[in-house]
């Protein structure tokens, strides 16, 4: 679709100049998800990948847990202003015998709990949901393994280093071997994509895997890392208290502030083995 | 409440030693936002200043477009695990003759316009909603003041400096004078309760100030500004296409990449005085 980034004019102006030249933008459309026919969900999200975004998305909601209980996933013929198909939904059918999600998935979310709404419903939530739960996940990851992470991932960012303004989600081995990497302007999409990429591949649940994304650790990153059996998420910025809360409730490993030659190791630090103490 | 951050034991781990010590995080919890009694929203934010939080909410979404369109808000009685009350769940009443916002707000939100789900959709359904144009606000603001409110932002920020986790939106007029400044691990709710301070001190529209954040520029920020009437929005980080587009369909000046001594103008640069050239 080469849609991927969009070409604008811009007034570049400096200290001692300023003048108008063409700059590259990252795209940025709706998508809308149906499943079953049935509308459940519009992302903005910048177009490519659509299909792990909705596997993804589908797998981090609790709809799916494996890749054949979803059927088919195509395009819709939806024509934009100039009569063409805009590419912007998708249709999903799942395998008979699947639930239909409920249409307020997010609402829902955080209001099963007898509490109401508050932290502990939100991670009771996912309790129940999980198909792939990564607390007995054994694996071992070096610290240095862990501080090449962040290289490797701007390396593999082709669309970053022309417009500067995509978040990434890497997929690692223990080993620091990059499976797969997924970039969008919305951070969760970058995460479902390379998750949805990985159920796909029938990767999921991810045992022994690294999930490294580009910026901060919230509570939904933690719980779309948990839904996937991801056991060690790692982040170049700050986590929240939620997703640290809700890290230690799911047993996964969770890394902030992973850069330069340093990192915070908030839970599961048993899973980082530290260089030059073997 | 004392909840914006929360301390938390954390493994630092650098090239030379590693050892335990406390850390501050950004709290983050869930809010769920009832109008006239009815759940309309449940968004993960920081908790504090939830009543500007809905105030901005419930303007950006096009619900209000005056303050006294709210009646009260008040929090409901939400007991938590321990017997407390969470203060996550905010009863909004609308005045009078309000109507109620649909439910399901976010998906009509795109599919509005005769071309179904299309980047055009989503700009007409801003220009259907918008209370509040920005199109014929005539401010002009220098380049050198611009140039001069990240770290206005930055200095203002009380809780980033004790956890790095946190997004932050501030208002200025056109001479760089800080009115406001909010914190939220969420980029839209720092900016929905920046515009909902402003609703309620009765400056929407936000006529000749300048919106800065600290993160990307997303359509759906782009969005926000202009149900407010926000006639600059200036971002540190790169815009999206499609919050170009927004920007320039709404007569909206957008800045973005402003850090250092310079800046990328996408649209509006009539509204930009450029230092040294009168």
């Amino acid at each position: 679709m080469g849609r991927v980034t969009v070409r604008r004019p811009v007034l570049r102006i400096t200290e001692s100049s300023h003048r108008t030249r063409p700059d590259a933008l990252a795209a940025e459309e709706p998508l809308e998800v149906r499943v079953n026919g049935k509308p459940l969900s519009v992302t903005m999200r910048t177009p490519g990948h659509d299909v792990e975004l909705a596997h993804g998305f589908l797998l981090t909601e609790g709809v799916i847990g494996e890749p054949d209980e979803l059927a088919t996933a195509r395009y819709c013929d939806s024509p934009g202003p100039d009569g063409r198909n805009t590419y912007n939904v998708l249709d999903v059918a799942l395998a008979p015998g699947v639930p239909m999600p409920d249409a307020s998935v997010e609402r829902n979310f955080y209001t099963t709990s007898s509490c109401g709404v508050c932290g502990k419903a939100a991670l009771d939530s996912v309790k129940l949901r999980t198909h792939h739960s990564p607390a007995t996940d054994p694996v071992s990851v070096g610290s240095t393994t862990l501080i090449g992470l962040p290289d490797a991932l701007r390396a593999a960012q082709r669309v970053f280093d022309s417009t500067g303004g995509l978040h990434a989600a890497g997929l690692f081995d223990s080993d620091g071997e990059l499976l797969v990497v997924r970039e969008d302007v919305g951070r969760h999409n970058a995460v479902d994509k390379a998750l949805g990429w990985a159920l796909m591949q029938r990767r999921v649940p991810l045992a022994g895997c690294v999930l490294m994304v580009s910026g901060r650790a919230s509570f939904e990153l933690v719980q779309k890392a948990a839904m996937a059996g991801v056991p060690v998420l790692a982040a170049v910025s700050a986590p929240s208290s939620l997703a640290v809360d809700l890290a230690e409730e799911q047993g996964m490993t969770l890394v902030g502030f992973l850069r330069g030659s340093s990192m915070n190791v908030y839970t599961g630090a048993e899973r980082i083995s530290i260089a030059g103490t073997g």
